[in-house]
């Protein structure tokens, strides 16, 4: 399954297991964006191991590890000042799932893979990816590491 | 599920599915590896909707869009001179799957989120982030954009 949507706007074509878990991945926005601590700790899976990829960070894995990072980032003045979610498209396989959108910041955007699972019935992340997309230009023609 | 492994290595406690979902993550970076754009075109899902998120690209979406992005990278001498898969862990949430894992290139290093999906038994991929880790130094004390 696979949709588009321009969050909170739903396509109608959308299933309503899509949309529960667009309405997750908003919430991930809204904690980050209101630099809700507790939301964003309540809103990481529980049963399933966690990991995250800031941008620029080494990896971190493990739940604690995870939350306190973005405790950190949400309470000490690392989050940019606005973040809202973009172009957003949402594929279910079973009880996972994984969002792929444009996170708009002040002076720049970032791509964004989020990936969540379906814990007692509610749709928990479990793994988040950000790095920067390329300021608007022509695209390189080849890979670059 | 979770497990990590340095792949070829395989850690005893891990699952079959698990280890099943790590082979697949090692042929898609022995097709990069060895620039075979056939085997990258072959191990990509059918019948999902696919994306991929290159570094320093505009996400990309669709199969076509997808692959022919890849034969670009792999044959048009645009991919690193050599490129191997370190410090995977493979989440499992039934017919989906994730992993998590550094990309090694000469000069540098990369982090990548690679989702598979179990199509017709066999595991695919079905969306690939990969984007660059800081060379060894302290940690940012908080998100930058």
């Amino acid at each position: 399954m696979h949709a588009r949507a321009a969050s909170p706007r739903y396509n109608p074509l959308m299933t309503a297991t899509e949309r529960e878990v667009l309405e997750a991945n908003a919430a991930f926005y809204a904690a980050f964006a209101q630099r809700d601590a507790d939301a964003m700790d309540a809103l990481w899976a529980r049963e399933v191991p966690v990991a995250c990829l800031h941008p620029g960070w080494e990896p971190l894995s493990g739940r604690e590890e995870v939350v306190s990072s973005w405790r950190r980032i949400l309470l000490g003045g690392g989050a940019p000042p606005d973040i809202r979610c973009e172009d957003a498209s949402v594929h279910v396989a079973g009880d996972a799932a994984w969002v792929v959108c444009a996170e708009i910041v002040p002076g720049g955007s970032l791509a964004a893979t989020n990936v969540f699972v379906r814990e007692r019935g509610a749709w928990r992340m479990a793994h988040h990816h950000a790095s920067p997309l390329p300021r608007p230009a022509p695209r390189p023609a080849g890979f670059r590491s």
